[in-house]
């Protein structure tokens, strides 16, 4: 099973962003941690990021021959990129689309996404636990 | 580890109630799967269901004293119950909101929360497997 | 056929409660009527009344087995107890949505039913007849 | 008793129209079922149909001195013709409104009716039965 | 100069017609108490009313070249008729917007015309006033 | 008959305050027309002008016992003045609301007159014969 | 193939009507420019103009077993005629909506077409140009 | 005069529950002291707490051949039950709705109660002397 | 302990203004009972009161190091000054809001306060206990 | 006359993405049925595709000094991207607007176009018709 | 050049009011610190501050011949004073508005600006730079 | 100190892009202005545009830790781009948001800027002087 973690726009800030919010390990930390875990179930992880919604785009299409599963976190771009929800519903894989933080308990505009109604399922405000529970859902 | 799972009304009726959208499991099934899990991961895991929003406050005061963490599918409740809100919002331990179906793909009065912005975190869509990565979350 | 009529909250008090708006027949004689016509119809009928929301569902849920069909004045829970919808979406009976007044002549709240939408139909504002209406539509 | 039944625009191809929504009766055969039950209960039945919302207006004050009741299918002015609404307020017999289908359940513009608060009482969603419904109320 | 004035729906049964909100004279009454003014002000008026919209719009289009002004009382028809609106937009003479009640005083569908901003102007409230006040802008 | 005519914010600089919507007439002229047809009509007029809104509610609280009627234009304070419209409430003479422009034709805060729903009536966007009209009403 | 052109209210003043709009061609200039285009395509072109909402649904009604497609600008009616959209669904024909001017540069109340959802496509702002492109889908 | 205070969901948890919000008092040291306060003033005082919502409706039904008043602090069932409001309309005894925190100070959801316009006055934010101020009014 | 009581536009009227809502005391029988229940609880009070919004921010400005609490009745500026609310967040010591009528019964802009969420809390609907039991609160 | 169609994210994956909505033709297919119609009308056609927001700006830039006109589907970039308005509204050449689903039946988020009011026109719902009947618009 | 600084309701206060909002500095400083960086670019500058709306209303008309440019700081009168708004419309001299603190970091009634249309630009959130960052634009 | 200016999407074209609007100046007159300016104030400014919202974010990712102040006109990235928004969030240098024209006067969607709460400050429709009344905050 190959699975692809997609990180949105900020994400490579991790650990230096808003730390309160974010928690303080970093981008790559973060990745190693869920390798590690990806590992221990068998699984086949790699990793994107990218700041461009256009690169998440390609991204996105280029895994779909590829992957047997992907997880999301589209940082901001959650919340208005109909272009990112138009190729998530093109593709034919299961997608997670995951959260660090409880986006319920934070600015409106967090509390709506617009591709958690063509991804298979959310996981929100686990930390970067949430990464990891969308890894239990691939076994 | 302690590990309290509530659901909330209607989901007794799991298998029969609606199989389309939420699998053809029975509530007593499901207790089966997430008990062997919770086994597994070394968890004490206890049931409880109510159609009574009351019975469901009562119990959330109850576990206050005596589990480590919650998981609660609260139905419809979900939805509406401010009663509900407060009473999470009142005990001091880890509380996981889950949904057997992604509430994002359905009726729109389903999209909107009123627990998780007091919730630790959310986990949807992912079938009975919700209530198994929420398992994960405590580990 | 048999029917079983179920009376949400303060409708106990009908007779008493604002006569100008539900008028001054009691509980029990708006029960009598219904089981007279019932009883001309051929139908056996079955009456519930509770203040409790839970104990509605429950009701519900025992229902599906032993009815027909039901009517139900779901009270001010028509207005927001998405948990009584959910109970009537999961049973496979035809269920009949009734109001005593004319919910359109009144406050903004009572203009909108959650349940509305997964009941065969609804009737209201023909006072007492609302029921005797209803119980036409299964002849 | 004189009972005039009202049908708005379309409901002249029903049978042909949408039948999955409307059932697959004609109007004729719709208008004929209405008078053999308006017979039963000894109730003079006429009938009205218009695609035309001035003859409709023309067709309510024409009937004040003449009809005892009046039984309404406005089709689609339910959702906007605030001047029917005046024509029903401006006359002193009861109107009731009915709807073949639930109208709750399809398109959002359907939920509202602007006649509801003015007429005596609402019936919906239980094909032809609701107008047979409608008559029993004048009995 | 010659002054049309237009009547809308319902309009015909004024006397009639809730009395309490619309005063007690009849449609010819008021007729011919604005002719009277009319003819003091040396004006000559003629008077149109429909219950149909498409009349309405056929009698505006007809008097843009008979008439120097057009008093306007379009009754529910303010409301919701933008083809009405249109109509008054495609002719190049003053017309006047009138209502008997006071629109704002009443329920919330009434406080909103959609004629208004293309009206020259609009005077509501003052009864059968509210015509004779029009007829004096055009002196 | 003595009529009050109170002019709010800004209508003291008439004639030099965006004359393409106003008008070139000053607010001086504009008196003397409305004197002018006052006394034609046999009425006693009385002006008042301010830009404090509690200097309107006084003058509105101190005509109650010395006038038959109020011609108000509240300029800016239409909008949201609530005090000016409980003065309005409070005391039991006429109040005819003017405005010089046609406000549903200009930006949307102008379209929602928090005093008309108090008023006796309201005429709009007859340029100065709208205070014209208004005297008319009295007599 | 026969195509039915239908205009709905004040497009027979076309020319006349704020031809900054609207453009200087009459709706005679504009019906023979589509008949010419639909004879080079080989097409039986027909043309039915109404003022009148139900006149509209009777034409409707009637090219069902006549037309092969229907092509509608109508007008006004395109923003709130429920039953105009009831009518279009009732039939089995592919109707196509036209606008001359772009809809989406003018009031707001324009921007919405209670039709668009239950047409098979739409075409705006292309001048009279809208009808020809219209013709060119049926080739 | 007897006096029946109602305390809502989670007020059993006064004092353990997000102190900064409600204060250091427990349920039982606030009823301690309204009792004093009541017998002060010479009323009877008895108190009611429930976490279910049709307890809070039964209770109000009984009370209201028993008490002379009522106060209520409905907690979160303040911001949604309609029941309770209709339980409240349909007795006829004077209720005061009490809150302990200035529910305007906080999240959007609680500056709405349903109850407050069938309640005879409201106060909030005042502490524990929210409930002292309303004995107050009894007296 | 020195208390001031504020009161705005149109309190001055109480008595005559509108009694069937405001009652028939007068303001200055009002402030005399206010008076007499301070004297019992050994308070100083003193008043104001204005219809001129300027002139109540001043008030509020010059009790600041004057006064040891604040009982306001902003009248209808409580719905819009959000002047007086930023002179309330300026100062430093508790001002109760108080109403005599209850605004959720009536008029909906009536129902929204800007300055409760600045304000210590919220009494209203008591008649002129609203302002006894808000001197209760300073004891 | 030289013609830019530009293709907005998602359109590369024609035919293979919900053939249901968008038809199974690909992207090339498609781009060749267009050159061959312009070719046909006489005209230069090129093809331009980006999943890139910026891109598509770029060549909106870059178009502005080569081409005659552009025909834009947008894609999802259609309801939220104001940068690719802003660049239609700084270039000054004709911009048609395709889309070829009808986005009035779908998703509510579709039903509104950012760009709908600075293009020329829009055309939607004619499958690849609607690029074929836009290339007519330019003979 | 001859500038007026005019400051609005509460800013009398300043140093002392909400200091972590507005800063320590007193409006005395602030106006000399104004002065002081306008005698450096040659600039005469007067100041008025109220907490009037009618006051400031007449200071706008009473500067429109003596000035050059006005800077203004409405306070709270920014988000309701639509009296103030067209003060400042019917004045013929730039108006800047400025704001100490970042209003859009604020409560939700702060983010609208019924004055920001008809100023010539806005500066926000600067601090007392604020005022000399306006000032700069007057060079 | 260090200044990096950012330009968004199409303010390349500035100068040839609606000019009534933007001004008459290039983009490169603009730099050149804004570079004097910051000359004489002995701050080092760089620049920086792109019509990619992506390109955008990197570039503020790498100015924190090289400059000491960002000045950002996002053009219409402004209204939708919340990955900018939580870029600037994520950085710790002060950002003054400018924009040319005064958004306040301009279409609906341009008054919302979703990155004024995380920026420093704003300042909008100066012209070009936005700019240097910004580097003027840095001095």
């Amino acid at each position: 099973m190959k699975i692809l973690i997609i990180n949105g726009p900020n994400l490579n800030l991790l650990g230096e962003r808003e730390p309160g919010i974010y928690g303080e390990d970093t981008y790559e930390s973060l990745c190693a941690e869920i390798r590690q875990r990806g590992d221990e179930l068998g699984f086949e992880t790699e990793f994107f990021q990218s700041n461009h919604e256009g690169a998440i785009i390609d991204a996105l299409h280029d895994a779909r021959t590829k992957f047997d599963g992907i997880i999301i976190n589209a940082g901001a771009f959650t919340h208005y990129s109909y272009a990112i929800r138009d190729a998530i519903a093109a593709i034919h894989i299961p997608v997670i689309e995951v959260h660090i933080s409880n986006v319920h308990k934070r600015e409106e505009f967090r509390h709506h996404s617009v591709i958690s109604p063509i991804c298979t399922g959310v996981i929100a405000g686990l930390g970067k636990k949430s990464y990891l529970c969308a890894l239990e859902y691939f076994r």
